[in-house]
């Protein structure tokens, strides 16, 4: 074979274990959570036809798609959501029993411009609903970023809540529709906390809107920043006077602004009537999930409901909400906050090789910890004892043990805690509930 | 959004919760048996620069790569297992400890012809040791993989090992070398499972073998078909008289063999020397497990020792083995052997609505037992009690509870079994308890 520079293509990265290990740890917790509240795991191929992922998340979008022939002459793409496949899925198994809750954690590709903690292949992790018209369906999604966030531990987090029907009505307002320039004028918006309000002003006026519907958006926002949710959800209602769209998305609000005390996370949702996200599909409930103890660290999560976005692949609507959670993001935020414990191992127990002699005994002692549910490494290379204590330190793992001829004749083990250096002399019998004191269960 | 016909590329399919909740429960148990190693989990890119991936599994594996230019204009390639990625990473970063455990749990790509079981994507379950020249990492793989089997509730197992030096041993002794012809010779036996004999016979004189070569290879499979391990050893190593390749691998595997009994795996590996693993790039070690209940099914697991792939990367040899699971054709295996329980949704409690004016109590219900530990599922539409009742129970739902406003004056709920339909008026403050006995926990 002939030698290659190892390298990784720009904008990827390989995952090592201290940071894959907290990272899997982090995703089983949050697929338990996903379960307890009844969402079922799917896949979906990472390749799709482009016809299928184009058109639906703006230009933009289309121009990130890692596109491409297939050796079959097909137009095909790597998935760039987990939403559009999913809205694919409920249109092609028509059987699937109404309402259905869905999760998939898998990994979405968009050669987007490489930036710090921004790469063109990332997890994401998606609960949806797909069936359900009801707006308990929005608090159940509210309801499960909430309790992702709250069980990974973070106790600094808010959900930011609105409805793209407010954004409608403010097109309204402002005399435009939800045209090109209309969702143009929405992905202005949605750069609101990233760029201070003269840019934007700037950027309203380049997309055609004059300065008296400038100020209208501004003034909205204004209205929509601070009080109490039935302040807010009036003073928005005064606004849109004669605009029913806007009025609409003021009722869905008020309805499942009334649901989160039931629910348990009315001080963890609040209202932001500025609140825009990028994706086209939004037809409703909007929400975005953020990090209270990093300001500016951007949103963890994001999601709403996407009334249409089925319809286009099954003919006939489907009402759906789902949340999506960047554990990337995440993970990156948690570590800033000295949260994540540092480990680059699971292994709890390594077995030292005394001797080659002994070899046959310390393979034994391995495969029986293991049964006892311990994560257990075996040396491979007898002697140099200080070596393998001083590795096995360097690397992590809490706990050595051996047993050399003193010991197997005895029936014992020598067990050392190498944070604090101590060593002592166990019984074989005694071991397990002694690790167990040592280590936790 | 227009319209557009809803399907999936030829040979890709969506994975569906009847397929993907069990898939992810059996990958959740193979992630612990890793980590019980103290094999740490890693992700690479998906995409890696085709010169990475080129001329590592022959020219087969070659035209069976996604490869495309991307929007930068580089040459680029869909990963077509995890093990080149592996050893690219090995070659990267080089300051990870030695010996070097780790996992991947990921899809890769490969643009084969599809077959009943055999699609473009699938998932592969990785381990490997690298930095390891000591058979004990061997071992451990075999470890592993009889493990995995065992965990996830396999009785009838078999792992098949051999040693590629054996092959090159062979090759020695019918006066070939491993060149190109003779790589095509080891793909041509390592059909041997698969096609009948005069069918291998046809290919191997089709490269060019005579037939005394082709009786010479049949000869050797004949002695090593059957007998004790040290029997077929014996055997082996008059066979390879004078030739040193052929008598280190038989001297490698009587190492192995010696170590099987403390490791606990004496039962489940058996030599096979007529075994050869379709990859170039193994050196040592070769091990395949298959099913034995289920005959003629194919191989669910296999790896082996590759010293010499690191290198590549390296400049300088980093010994590597290890093993892959091959999880889809193994779920497929445990529904045929009906060992995989029907479940298409995590929930055990459906929170059924008795009216609209009772919604915020059904929500505070749900929410409850959800912080007791259930997968819990709010309906969203209140009435129509025996159709949110049958909905459960063809969805596989075990229990409904359920309070109207009798319930809600007591303090009580309503508990339905939908398996026996038995029903029962429970208080609030002993629900906990009966759940876990109609449940488990």
């Amino acid at each position: 074979m002939p030698d290659v520079s190892p390298r990784v293509l720009k904008g990827f990265r390989d995952s090592l274990p201290e940071i894959q290990l907290p990272k899997e740890r982090m995703l089983r917790r949050i697929e338990s959570i996903f379960e307890s509240f009844g969402f079922a795991p799917i896949q979906t191929p990472a390749l799709e036809y482009s016809e299928i992922l184009l058109g639906k998340c703006g230009d933009e979008g289309d121009k990130l798609l890692y596109r491409f022939e297939d050796n079959g002459g097909r137009d095909v793409a790597l998935r760039y959501d987990l939403t559009v496949p999913f809205a694919r899925v409920m249109g092609q198994h028509r059987d699937l029993d109404l309402p259905f809750r869905r999760y998939q954690i898998a990994p979405v590709w968009r050669a987007e411009k490489p930036a710090r903690g921004r790469f063109r292949e990332f997890t994401q992790c998606d609960v949806d609903i797909a069936g359900s018209a009801s707006l308990l369906a929005d608090v159940e999604i509210l309801q499960v970023g909430c309790a992702v966030l709250s069980g990974l531990g973070i106790d600094g987090f808010r959900v930011r809540l609105s409805n793209r029907k407010l954004l409608a009505g403010l097109l309204a307002r402002v005399e435009r529709t939800e045209d090109a320039t209309g969702r143009a004028i929405i992905r202005i918006i949605d750069k609101l906390d990233k760029l201070d309000e003269s840019k934007i002003r700037s950027e309203l006026e380049g997309v055609g809107l004059p300065t008296e519907g400038v100020d209208r958006i501004f003034e909205f926002f204004q209205r929509g920043k601070s009080g109490a949710p039935g302040e807010i959800l009036e003073r928005a209602e005064q606004f849109f006077a004669g605009i029913d769209r806007g009025l609409e998305g003021v009722e869905e609000l008020r309805e499942v602004v009334g649901c989160l005390e039931s629910a348990g996370i009315q001080d963890r949702v609040c209202l932001d009537l500025s609140l825009a996200r990028g994706m086209d599909y939004y037809t409703g409930t909007i929400a975005e999930g953020v990090l209270t103890d990093l300001p500016g660290f951007g949103s963890v999560l994001g999601g709403g409901r996407y009334d249409d976005l089925v319809g286009s692949f099954r003919g006939q609507p489907v009402p759906a909400v789902g949340i999506s959670v960047g554990i990337d993001r995440l993970l990156a935020g948690l570590q800033e906050l000295e949260l994540v414990p540092r480990a680059s191992t699971p292994t709890q127990i390594l077995v030292a090789q005394f001797d080659a002699e002994l070899r046959s005994h310390a393979i034994e002692l391995a495969a029986r910890l293991r049964t006892e549910g311990r994560s257990v490494e075996l040396s491979h290379e007898a002697g140099k004892l200080g070596k393998q204590f001083k590795a096995a330190h360097r690397r992590g793992i809490p706990v050595v043990v051996l047993a050399g001829p003193d010991e197997v004749r005895d029936g014992t083990v020598t067990l050392k805690v190498l944070e604090t250096g101590s060593q002592e002399t166990v019984s074989a019998s005694d071991l397990p509930a002694r690790l167990t004191e040592i280590l936790g269960d």
